[in-house]
């Protein structure tokens, strides 16, 4: 903590509220923003005011956005009876960057975790359901992360949309590609022996 | 990365110039940015500007400080015949910290260094000479930081001030108060050996 200005204290204050960055690494922060140029300084301050002023949230998928809807909803090539729920707009963001998914998205803003307070009306469900009434989109891919609570929104979802007669998908749990069998945990492999699919050597021809 | 908006890149790519925050950790504080209140996205944009503002560094120490002189060389308290020697203004805030030094301090910004491109051209030694010209000043205490480039900064002041008949003096290197013999390392046990002081029993009764 640099003692001697309320300005850096405030500054410290501010950046410790980040998640993830304590007070130790706060004061660095803090000491760096204060020896780079003035400039640099500002751009980041300026960058922080804009992204407050011009983004906000899709009214459809509540992504994060600068239009609503957002590119995705307004996009006519997209798939628009397919829906892929996630937790957060960045999970939609890693999702978009891979680029096999070609329907829409719903961000749910969050899961259920109860010991966190957060249940389901805190969640983007309502907003959910409201989007299956027309009885356009034939498929919900959900894809919660796939820990705890992910697995338990995932069921909730399920169980909430099962009556609407919409199929319901959920991501496949596995071994990541590229990784080492000798290392996976035992509920990874099990989920990856579960999901374990046909070899169709003709498809390879 | 969230794709969909300018803004978003922005203070992504603003967040991740900061040390020690890549892209992924960007992203994170970016979208946690997006989700707060308004007023608490500002508040942070605010401290910043306000900082470049309002902070800068003592004439006489480079201390950051909001005032010039600084609160430590204005202080008529403090001893002035002695000066505590650290590469930066975190190093004299943690030396102050622990309220045990009531001298002045000179704050190097930085180390010498020449792998990063730093000499000795780099950092405020000239400045410190300077305050040792009126002869008021009887001991220096270099603080620059137990490694190979705090120790190679320390011995370029040593050789540097000498000729000026100055007592010089460097922080004691040995083992940390509440750490474990058997964990130190080699190096930092050679020098607590080396450092070793007589236990003066009467001290104590």
């Amino acid at each position: 903590m640099i003692k001697s200005s309320e300005a850096v204290s405030r500054l410290i204050a501010g950046l410790a509220r980040l998640p993830g960055i304590g007070r130790k690494t706060a004061s660095r922060l803090a000491f760096h923003i204060l020896k780079v140029p003035r400039e640099e300084a500002l751009e980041l301050a300026e960058a922080i005011r804009d992204v407050k002023d011009r983004v906000g949230f899709c009214t459809i998928c509540n992504n994060i956005s600068e239009n609503d809807p957002c590119h995705i909803c307004s996009d006519t090539q997209r798939k628009k009876n397919i829906i892929c729920v996630v937790e957060e707009a960045m999970d939609l963001a890693a999702l978009e960057k891979s680029e096999h998914f070609h329907g829409l998205y719903h961000v749910l803003g969050g899961r259920i975790s109860p010991l966190d307070g957060i249940g389901p009306d805190d969640l983007k469900i309502k907003e959910l359901l409201t989007r299956l009434t027309d009885g356009s989109v034939e498929e919900i891919v959900i894809a919660t992360n796939p820990n705890v609570e992910g697995e338990a929104t995932a069921l909730y979802l399920a169980k909430l949309i099962k009556p609407l007669g919409v199929k319901i998908t959920r991501i496949a749990r596995g071994l990541p590609v590229g990784s080492d069998l000798e290392y996976a945990d035992g509920m990874t492999l099990s989920r990856a022996m579960e999901g374990r699919q046909e070899i169709h050597l003709d498809s390879h021809e």
